[in-house]
């Protein structure tokens, strides 16, 4: 039984990414479904297949997953490489998956992922500032404690996915961080799995009205990859 | 090495309670440390022991584990009673913690958790009311699916733990949810270890005012079980 991984629009859809990046990276097969967004509010086209009509979902046979960090902990009891083999680098990765689970709320709500704009962020509010110091912290640390390239050591893995999303806001954005995390967010961009859902994203045709006025907010356009009409 | 819990108030630290019930009820050793809260503000004290200067955090000898959910798996590792035995039940359980986790916002932010009060609702709000509905129908899903008594089947796991504090805001504010849902936060409230939780909660003598504050929001207080001076 392959996966059915339910997905939206790549360009926009910061949650979608993570599993798929990680099936991607682990070269494990998957059938992917996109359902794209449908503009504001309910989506109703995701109730046919999520209990709490959100993207990502997985399906595996009957079995429906229907949340980010559950669906990264299910691909793992069947491929342990999904997190790191040292304890206490899984230990640390999942601590540092579950924090951008629920945390960093400013980047999530102030810096929305879009694959292909570049904007100019102007003056980070007090609340984003506080979440990128964070962020800055916690690679490094991981980078350091356990010698890279890839977050929680020398294997990409599931924290690294978690992370992705985050490493398209950096150059989207134009935010600064540490060397290191500097250098980390381009290996990640460059990461084949990264890249290619990056590229299919900018490919995409659908424009979402709501998600691109979220990134816009009145910034600057610097640049938009999508080849328009 | 014996596990080393930091947490706050029991009366109030709603994540704190969940790694400390999963612990307490699969009879694992640990040494609690409690920091009380400091009123408004950031944590100061918090800092000495976690990275998000967040409660809860375990220290494992030199591991530090500094998320609620990451603990819960951390336990798991070492103790696989923590989650079903049972896959498409432990897939379950894994998604309801995660939707706990990072979910659920109008129940945590409208029905600040506090053992000792209880209070008069009054009128939910929309957030309030879409979030419990949501709830009656997870609860309900797991108690049919797996069978009961527990939520994903016949004993208490880590998604149990996980739901402990609703079940104490679904008493302190008066909250009615279906039969099965009802019935269910009834036994959560009865287990030893969330009963134990309780109790030490109500003893406590520390008052923050935030938090006070943040449970009545003009409410009327029906009881306060907490002997006062």
């Amino acid at each position: 039984m392959t996966y059915r991984l339910f997905i939206a629009n790549k360009n926009y859809s910061s949650w979608s990414m993570r599993p798929w990046v990680l099936l991607r990276a682990l070269d494990i097969p998957f059938e992917e479904v996109l359902t794209p967004f449908e503009g504001a509010g309910q989506q109703q086209a995701f109730t046919h297949f999520s209990p709490t009509a959100k993207v990502p979902c997985l399906h595996d046979g009957e079995q429906v997953v229907w949340d980010s960090l559950a669906i990264l902990e299910y691909v793992a009891e069947g491929h342990p490489a999904a997190w790191p083999g040292d304890r206490a680098a899984r230990a640390w990765a999942r601590c540092a998956s579950a924090e951008m689970h629920s945390g960093f709320a400013a980047i999530r709500d102030e810096c929305s992922m879009n694959c292909s704009l570049t904007l100019d962020l102007d003056t980070p509010s007090e609340a984003l500032e506080k979440d990128l110091t964070r962020l800055d912290i916690l690679w490094q640390e991981g980078l350091e404690a356990f010698g890279g390239p890839w977050l929680a050591g020398d294997t990409f893995t599931a924290v690294d996915a978690m992370f992705a999303p985050v490493a398209v806001r950096i150059r989207g954005y134009g935010i600064e961080l540490g060397t290191p995390a500097m250098a980390y967010a381009e290996r990640l961009l460059a990461h084949p799995a990264v890249a290619e859902w990056i590229e299919q994203g900018i490919a995409e045709t659908w424009i979402d009205e709501p998600h691109e006025a979220d990134c816009i907010r009145g910034r600057r356009i610097i640049e938009d990859r999508r080849q328009r009409a």
